[in-house]
């Protein structure tokens, strides 16, 4: 039998990485890179890295495959989404057919937690479900950007028996979240945060968490929105992309 | 300047222990380990095998402090809560002042994340705002309980581009949750999920997850409501204690 290993990395410092992880890493034979194309090549050599810095038995190799992109622009998301993650199977189909041979070990490098907004798993149980190719794997948890930008912030992301919504940009823009007092939002391609009606809400903002690059902002939105928008837009010029989280609460 | 270290240690396997929190170990003088009475002893245990494990600069050594435990029963949740977090902070008081040197590092093993559900971070902040000992903090995410779920049944937290609620059992009880189609409930003490009206939800439910004594089970509410329940007590009886957690997943 085939064996997959989706193994969390951690969303920023390589000091992320569990004690399983470091194990999981040790027992692939191909790792499998997805290439999301240039501006992301950082991400691609950080996973490298982490391979040459904790891999101790010395007997893998690397497989890049270029990574579907979603369409953008006026589609549908969910749909937009599906079409990817259909596209995204096939070259997993192919990629476990051909790169692995039977009793050998195939691993994927996930950011951050392979839970959270990572399609990984639910690639590997459509492609179960199909029937395509046959392999059991296995799921090692990272720490995801949501924990990172709460450390750096030293800020729980609860209130005393509240709960916390983890969402999306987008659902922040279209008005689809809860009335939940913490709110953390990841993916917002759009500057969500100005959409937000009560201007005494205190904003938790990290961006490239836990990289060298970090920064971070904090304070009321009245204060700090307009701060955030500057610094956000002027790094992801100079980096020619952004990862950025922030958590927002209620007073 | 005094230091803390408020250490995320991962929700139950040893393993879940990041790099850094590694490192951080290492530079502990003073490991302050809160006792929550017999029953509990098994945690404190994992803190010092923990410890022993990934400690090699073996200067360092244990305070156990009685943690003041909540008021139960017929009080308000929240200021029983508060009245818990100032003796709490008593307590830290009393540990900072009094077992730490200047230029000394003391360190907090927290089960789990520091930011998910737990006091210690709310409580050095409020000392730090009274004024009453001088120090710096630092905080080191670790894998939490809600990852464990995910991973051991390997499953998504949320659905395509769609929110995720992490909340308490006492809401979910209460009616106190939104409607997303991702819930995830923590400090369940009274079996919530039945109170879930559509019973066609999945549930994909975990105790002790990441210890040898994990039980999972899911499917839909109607199939494996009754059996978590009369596992949940057995295990309850049979250890003195349970931790457990559980996503519900709207059809
Ligand atoms: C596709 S999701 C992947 C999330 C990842 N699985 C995790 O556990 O954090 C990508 C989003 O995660 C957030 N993100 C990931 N890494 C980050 C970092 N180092 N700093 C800030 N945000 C980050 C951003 O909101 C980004 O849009
Ligand atoms: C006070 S909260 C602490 C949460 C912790 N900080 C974390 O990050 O998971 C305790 C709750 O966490 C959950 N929990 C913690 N460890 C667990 C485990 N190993 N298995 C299942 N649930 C766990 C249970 O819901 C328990 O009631």
């Amino acid at each position: 039998m085939k064996k997959l290993l989706v193994i969390g990395i951690g969303a920023g410092n390589p000091d992320y990485i569990t004690m399983q992880a470091v194990k999981a890493l040790n027992q692939v034979d191909v790792f499998f890179l997805m290439d999301k194309g240039e501006s992301k090549d950082k991400l691609i050599d950080l996973r490298r890295e982490i391979c040459e810095r904790y891999i101790t038995d010395l007997d893998y190799r690397f497989v890049q495959a270029h990574s579907p992109e979603r369409e953008r622009g006026e589609v549908d998301y969910r749909s937009s989404v599906d079409d990817l993650n259909l596209a995204k199977q096939q070259t997993f189909e192919r990629l476990i057919n051909e790169e692995l041979s039977d009793s050998q070990c195939g691993g994927f490098l996930v950011w951050g937690d392979p839970a959270l907004y990572d399609s990984t798993i639910r690639i590997l149980q459509a492609i179960q479900a199909s029937g395509a190719c046959e392999f059991e794997f296995e799921v090692i948890p990272g720490i995801t950007s949501v924990q990172a930008l709460a450390a750096q912030h030293k800020v729980p992301l609860n209130q005393i028996g509240r709960s916390v919504e983890i969402t999306t940009g987008r659902r922040l823009a279209a008005g689809q979240v809860s009335d939940a007092d913490s709110l953390v939002v990841m993916l917002d391609a759009q500057d969500a945060y100005h959409q937000v009606a009560d201007q005494d809400t205190e904003i938790y903002w990290g961006a490239y968490l836990g990289t060298p690059d970090e920064i971070l902002i904090s304070g009321k939105l009245k204060d700090v929105a307009d701060e955030i928008e500057r610094v956000r837009k002027a790094a992801r010029l100079a980096n020619g992309w952004i990862m950025d989280t922030y958590l927002l609460r209620k007073p």
